[in-house]
């Protein structure tokens, strides 16, 4: 039980809620609250509702667990099956820059739907969850960059992450949590292929990995055994899939490294490429107290991957496309002081966001090419109608972790995200903010979305 | 719809009965019955009960689908996890030698559980299942010997058989059944990491592919999409899990070369690369009359694939990890003559057996390594206690193709393996030899081994 599996294995099982710092688990409570929303804004996609359908066939339709999809009850595979496909869809929900994993999705729909199940306390549903993230963070940052060039690393490293959740949840010992570590990891996948064709996987994947997770964990608490050496083993995850893998990431500062603290929220709902300029630009308008119609030009000062990725999206032609639109990213901005899910999808018809998206070009920054990716930084120069030439700039976009989001700041995003489609009603996202923020206190964790008396 | 996987697609979702010559489907007949008596002998393993268990846990407990491990009924998912963990345990189910792949235990177990689902007839149902071969033995050939050395073909390629006989069950038409090939794929997975500590996750990548083949196939008829090209694509399985992958094989022969043809049957108890061995092994003692005693080294002369998957084998310490031991299935031959079940159980405790694992050893032989995997060449080199040098070989192992078992044989294996450890009583052995060998004139698949009335 001394090599990095087993080591990262030892963590999750023993990990206490008392010896995690209390800024971690506040910022855990940040992901939860602002993962729940994700899960409520992709409630009603049509991949989400093929896979709610799937479980609805295949389980029960009535058990302990909350499916805040189809706002019924389930058992806790398909429970977490359905809300971590939904978690995932409308690209709202967190990411882990190093290991360019989200981790969310694949940690909360699961952990909560055994917490619910088992009758667990908020206190151990956080300690489970800062648990997942510590552990499919670092087989992320394992896997390596080129893993991530043909596997879909929240697919891949989710299914570990959630075995780990759920297995602390069941109180797994280290021997079983290794042995929960193996079922994960030899059902992990996740292709990019579908990216090509703009097909659904990416729901598929997230609600894979939930199911993996919960599977291997519950299998390990029956004396299933695993591999012991999944990941650093040769013939496991990283022999098969990577050529950069590095066994050191898996148990790197274990205890004294947050990496819940390094995880960033997404405020915009566009290309992670548009946030800087955006955030630079909200900052000019507020200062200047300007309007749309004060602004002649804007000229966003950028790195060169913002042009090599924003740059071909000159005409927007749908909803998903508008998010890799710098002029469109900017219009939002300036018209509605944010570029939310409502706004992109009134965008397209928007005359005066076509007309906006004119007077935007994009110039390579000599000083934020060199900065980045360790630093996103962002500038603008706005020429106003009335002549002024204006500029404004932020060193990290808001969300990431020097400039993350304050709670009044979730909670706006969440009552945006929870409402969206009228996924839920402004009542229940309230109920939501509040159970999330006083889940610390709980005895039980019980529905966070779904009416009183539903979970059986 | 012109590319290898679309081809592919096109020909599972179009396979009709009257196409099929009858030779095929009296071998897929010979191929259920076979697989359906292992999974009555793996019904009371241990990790089949943990699957079972996790089954009943988050499943129904009742249903349309036959779970001939718990005895009772589900949803077609949660039975079909449960049989087709049972399948592989024993390793005494089928194998496709140029894919090393094991289609029985992925292909019948999610096809007959989805087809008393939907209510399919025999002949529908024996169709669904020669697609599933077709499909998953040539999803295993494209994918080649360099994803052997460390995926379990039989997990990821499975899940692309299971898909294309659950698909075939649901009467998708080319286009769906290329969703579910991605989605099927996307979810594909299984690594060797477990054999080092002898883990149980043989039994999860059987079950997972045929859970993962359910969704995929399910979920492409509600309207799902996956990647178009998952296995040949730039970012599918080829790329991403094989180093010597060739997309001509996926539609080689579609229509007139019959892979069902070409599965073998297991007559040993063990995996199939000690079988050639121990044909060989078996020839010489019977030519020589020797016994246990007369021996004095063995040297088993094999391919490569037979080094990577037996040789990290050394002292085997469960019976399952003794079927990898090539020195155990030897001395099982040359003490009872045979290598069955009962005799596997028993060799654990054998001192004699214990002795004689130290006289063998495996060597690469060139002319065996390059006839694999299309023929499975078995060589022995036999020292004798008196000093001579005896050499066997047998060009075919029992039970391939061109050495195929009879229906006389596969009768009397099918009542070993059915009774064995009381998994069945000899009439329900006979029962389910009857349901078999008639299924093609059956209107409506009912249940093979639980009692009628039990399917809700």
């Amino acid at each position: 039980m001394n090599h990095p599996s087993a080591r990262l294995a030892e963590f999750a099982a023993e990990l206490k809620y008392e010896d995690i710092p209390s800024p971690v688990l506040r910022r855990a409570e940040d992901l939860m609250l602002d993962c729940l929303a994700s899960v409520l804004a992709g409630s009603s996609a049509r991949p989400v509702l093929s896979v709610a359908r799937f479980a609805d066939a295949m389980g029960p339709t009535s058990g302990p667990s909350e499916n805040m999809v189809t706002r019924r009850s389930s058992s806790p595979l398909f429970a977490a099956m359905a809300n971590a496909a939904a978690a995932h869809m409308v690209e709202q929900d967190d990411v882990h820059n190093g290991s360019v994993f989200h981790p969310g999705a694949v940690v909360f729909p699961p952990a909560i739907a055994v917490a619910q199940a088992l009758g667990r306390s908020g206190k151990e549903l956080l300690t489970a969850c800062v648990a997942g993230y510590e552990t499919g963070i670092r087989v992320g940052e394992f896997l390596g960059r080129s893993h991530y060039k043909i596997f879909h690393t929240t697919g891949t490293a989710g299914a570990l992450a959630a075995a780990a959740a759920v297995g602390r949840l069941l109180n797994l010992n280290p021997e079983q949590m290794l042995n929960a570590f193996g079922s994960a990891g030899t059902q992990a996948a996740g292709l990019w292929e579908f990216l090509k064709d703009a097909a659904d996987s990416k729901q598929l994947h997230t609600s894979h990995a939930a199911a993996n997770g919960i599977m291997a964990a519950y299998l390990a608490n029956d004396g299933f055994t695993g591999a012991r050496r999944i990941l650093e083993g040769a013939q496991g995850m990283g022999a098969g899939m990577s050529r950069d893998a590095d066994p050191a990431r898996l148990a790197q500062g274990l205890g004294s490294r947050w990496t819940v603290l390094e995880t960033s929220f997404k405020y915009h709902a566009s290309c992670r490429h548009t946030h800087p300029a955006a955030d630079a630009l909200l900052a000019l308008i507020q200062a200047h107290a300007l309007s749309l119609d004060d602004i002649a030009r804007v000229e966003a000062l950028v790195h060169q991957g913002a042009i090599d990725v924003l740059g071909p999206v000159v005409d927007p032609a749908t909803v998903h496309q508008s998010k890799f639109s710098m002029g469109t990213v900017l219009g939002l901005i300036a018209r509605h002081g944010r570029a939310g899910l409502p706004e992109f999808d009134a965008a397209l018809n928007d005359p005066a966001i076509a007309a906006f998206r004119k007077k935007v070009t994009m110039a390579l920054d000599p000083e934020v090419d060199r900065a980045y990716p360790e630093k996103w930084i962002g500038k603008v120069r706005v020429t106003t109608t009335d002549g002024r030439v204006l500029e404004s700039r932020v060193d990290e976009p808001k969300g990431d972790p020097g400039n993350t989001l304050s709670r009044a700041e979730l909670e706006d995003k969440t009552r945006r995200l929870a409402t969206y489609r009228n996924a839920a009603t402004p009542e229940e996202a309230e109920a939501l903010i509040g159970r999330v923020w006083g889940l610390g206190e709980v005895e039980l964790v019980g529905a966070f979305v779904v009416g009183v008396g539903v979970l059986g």
